[in-house]
């Protein structure tokens, strides 16, 4: 099950992809007229038997699929109800080149470093990247495996945390590198509008391996920036949702990003930063391609 | 005017104080069936007629007011519609004191330093803050003084600042500091469940004095432990507006969390964390007393 969301008209419209990828049902088929409005509500109401049911209904289905090509992709959940929870240098290799760069000094992290993103609005794959000239000079791009949680729970243990997810996005997380350094916590380098891109799809768990060993890369127009794979994590997925969780509870709906590997714009001599023109692809095995256009 | 949110059952009920401040109306008593379900509702519907219309109930009220000692008060917005952006080391004396503590070598920063605090739920004054000993023994208290946001913007001038405001409201940002300090980032050191105190109501901008100057409080059993006013802060509300606001969309129903004097527990030689029993009382002129108790 791959869960998006679609524009048609002024209306958002959550629906589920057919197995060729190319076209989609609406929740409003699958569901009639108690559909939930997004695919958020969905998850938020973590009801085991709505999300057995699109998988029957893809099987059965009563209805023709809708044809994707025909509509505007969204992210999966345009707004996230609240901060999407990050983890900073979470990958040996990134957490390497930045010793040289603003992050000066710093080796491999001794405990998880979170931070939050917000985002107004998510832009979806094939939506613009919008320079904002006049705030910052410094874009970057970030490949990221994000993580929604499927099902409330507090002090998780990490041998049920794969229980509290309910499926994976691509994130490009971009990043104002100048606002970053500037304000030195990174709430604000990371939440500019338009800066949180996610798609195409979430991809439910039960189509994915567990422990996570997905690809994972970056390409800037035909050059290839990051590259590796999730089980380089320095802090793996069940580590990180039972230690987030150990005070706080997680509730279905919301996501953790779980870092990015080496390349980033900031990191080259000269930096590499996004260019007006430039297309971004962020890829990741199993999950699709979210790619972006720099304008 | 200010709004205040009350447990009746099982429902939360928003309302308005009466002048004596003992006394409210319920916003159905003042809207009718259309009332807003929230105070959040109501200020994220961006409606000044909507105000107009409390303002003028108060004056000439057609039905009795509720007494406020009957119920039991909660956080003016139990649940934010996202994270709470917070300022670190905006009082030049609280920067002065951490100097010798976790934030070493830091002195006036250059530019604000914004982090995101997420509340699940937000606890009103009288409730308890709950001990989680397994997961910090370092509890600290912060008194701040909260801007709730009125009117979505994005870009706004220092000059226009103020018309973004909706009212204000006191946090007690309370701050695990060896999570802080553990994760570099602040946000897990921030987050805790029930480690943010607001309240007792959001007092309409039109009942203060701008640029505010306001003297700020707080207090642990007897000791008085933070005392200052806000005309100290080293950047102004109109300037962190203005500044966030610089390629970001603040929307109705953001909370900005200004910062906090010196006087936090983690400054004094040892330290004074919060124990079990201790009565935490933050004051602001103007806006009341959010008074907690550790449990």
């Amino acid at each position: 099950m791959k869960f998006i969301t679609v524009k048609a008209d002024v209306k958002e419209v959550p629906g589920v992809l057919t197995k060729d990828g190319e076209h989609f049902y609406t929740f409003e088929q699958i569901f009639g007229e108690k559909a939930p409005v997004s695919v958020l509500e969905l998850i938020r109401q973590e009801d085991e038997e709505m999300v057995n049911k699109v998988r029957y209904y893809l099987n059965i289905p009563d209805q023709k699929p809708y044809s994707l090509r025909e509509f505007k992709q969204l992210a999966p959940i345009p707004r996230p109800f609240r901060n999407i929870i990050c983890l900073g240098l979470n990958y040996q290799d990134h957490a390497d080149e930045l010793k040289t760069s603003f992050a000066k000094g710093k080796t491999t992290p001794k405990a998880p470093i979170y931070f939050g993103k917000m985002a107004t609005e998510i832009i979806g794959t094939q939506a613009e990247i919008k320079v904002q000239d006049e705030v910052t000079k410094m874009i970057d791009y970030e490949v990221e495996v994000v993580a929604i949680i499927g099902k409330r729970g507090k002090n998780i243990s990490v041998e049920d945390a794969y229980q509290y997810i309910f499926g994976y996005t691509i994130m490009n997380d971009l990043s104002a590198r100048d606002l970053q350094a500037t304000h030195s916590q990174w709430l604000r380098g990371k939440s500019l509008d338009g800066f949180t891109a996610m798609g195409p799809a979430i991809v439910h768990k039960d189509l994915m391996d567990h422990p996570l060993k997905l690809d994972l890369s970056c390409h800037v127009n035909d050059e290839i920036r990051q590259q590796s794979n999730t089980k380089n994590f320095i802090f793996d997925l069940p580590y990180v949702i039972s230690d987030f969780s150990k005070g706080f509870t997680l509730e279905p709906g919301d996501m953790i990003a779980t870092g990015t590997p080496s390349g980033v714009g900031m990191a080259f001599d000269p930096p590499k930063y996004l260019q007006k023109g430039d297309e971004v692809i962020c890829k990741v095995e199993g999950l699709g391609t979210l790619k972006n256009t720099v304008r």
